[in-house]
């Protein structure tokens, strides 16, 4: 892991609330990561027909999506595609843990969007014993063992990729529908995740068409639950809380989207980015005014 | 006045929260007006350039209201060219008077924006007692007599024309650029407004180069300020307060977009003119069960 210098933000997730913040923060001139995936978001990409997103009328997510990527592009913005898989406040400072490095920024904005599935009997018991969020931070742990990798999206297919190269055997078990570009290695099984097993750690995975032994189950989902990603949060009815200006119980950390609460719509999701990164850049400022 | 029909919800703007309010309540198949001006928001339309409204890079004000007027044409939404003066509570629905005629609503959304202008001196003090925001709801007032009419835009030059069909002399002052098209009889005045006298009610209109008298004073805004529009409405920091639903003090009553708070951006009224017609629907669903 390479601590790489420190960014004035971070902003978690690609759909309308993170690039609509990222816009901002560009805007605004500051130095920030915006981490997600090439595709933006895969409900926005899914989804067939859109009315409500005032400017576009009746136009299919996917033209959404080519609509949002070219602004990207003409405002010279990039994504990392990694994911985030923890966040800590360091006081002034936050430090971020993905898949692949750690990071630092002064102030973080979490549009990680919504986790759609409910957790697996058994996967909150057995956090940390046998079950991850993060298949490449864990992977060394498997050296030579067994792992079943719960997959929802092609960056969960990359991931087994890397397992397999440590791990005696892979199963890879497609949750979302998604392509799958498996090294031969790894066996893939489609069936039903039904539980996870074991007693003090995980030991096995249970299909509705079988039942896998395996050290270790990875689920590697598109977003990751608030209270996974930045311990402490607080939530308000299953969501993170925040106030007007989109600050959440963490100074220096905001939220914007569907991860704030009802309706899951894009248009307030963008809406609430807005307001997250014009907060986060007043943050910002003070702090920097603060420290010279 | 003639009370019309009770519609399921009134919209009282036309910038991108009142817009995007009104798509969602048409997807919802709700029957609403939507009150304001055919060029939609003035500040809108001077804008020279956008470039964090998501999906439109680098945009023009003017080439961004015209996305906004194609999308209201696809969905085949109509705007009200009115004036909401006053809003008043009745319980399970709200009364509106426009300065044209009254409506009833079960549910509204206040989406007016920002009143640009502090009150003249003397404004204040003598509303209702001379001073008045409706020309034409008050102009039989002024039969034979002299009146002086603050115009913001091509609306108030209108209600300039009307009233001097009845009062004996009326002065129009434009106290904002705008195209004037007025009746002969109404004599336009250059000059900046320093103040409105009087003692028990109006006198005279003190200008930067003259004062006139006047038995009554106009100040047509192109937008009220919410206090004014709905007595008794909770406040917080000069803006309306509204919680995560976007609902206000006043059940029923939804607020969204800049009038809500800052920053005062597109994208976020937009996305609070969504969330408070989701909710505004979610009202007047449960009304109506109740009612059945």
């Amino acid at each position: 892991m390479i601590v790489i210098a420190r960014y004035d933000a971070a902003v978690i997730g690609s759909g309308p609330a993170g690039l609509e913040a990222a816009i901002n923060l560009k805007i605004r001139q500051k130095n920030f990561l915006l981490f997600g995936s090439e595709n933006l978001s895969s409900k926005l990409e899914k989804a067939p027909k859109i009315d409500n997103y005032l400017g576009f009328p009746d136009i299919t997510g996917m033209a959404l999506k080519d609509q949002f990527l070219a602004h990207l592009e003409n405002m010279d913005i990039s994504i990392s595609i990694e994911q985030v898989t923890s966040l800590f406040s360091m006081g002034d400072y936050f430090a971020l843990a993905t898949n692949k490095n750690t990071y630092e920024a002064t102030a973080v904005i979490i549009a990680s969007g919504v986790v759609s599935s409910a957790p697996f009997p058994g996967e909150e018991r057995l956090l940390g014993r046998g079950v991850g969020y993060c298949a490449t931070c864990d992977a060394p742990l498997y050296r030579g063992k067994t792992v079943a990798i719960v997959g929802y999206g092609n960056e969960a297919a990359r991931e087994a990729n890397f397992v397999s190269e440590l791990a005696a055997k892979v199963y890879y078990i497609p949750a979302a529908k998604h392509t799958v570009e498996l090294d031969p290695k790894v066996e893939v099984i489609s069936a039903k995740v039904e539980g996870i097993q074991g007693d003090v750690s995980v030991s096995a995975l249970k299909l509705s068409n079988r039942t896998l032994e395996a050290d270790g189950v990875f689920i590697l989902r598109e977003s990751i639950s608030p209270t996974t990603l930045a311990p402490g949060i607080a939530m308000r009815e299953g969501y993170i809380e925040v106030d007007h200006n989109m600050q959440t119980s963490i100074p220096g950390c905001f939220a914007a989207g569907d991860c704030t609460g009802k309706p899951h719509q894009y248009m307030r999701a963008a809406g609430q980015g807005q307001t997250a990164a014009l907060n986060a850049v007043n943050y910002i400022d003070i702090l920097k005014k603060k420290n010279k």
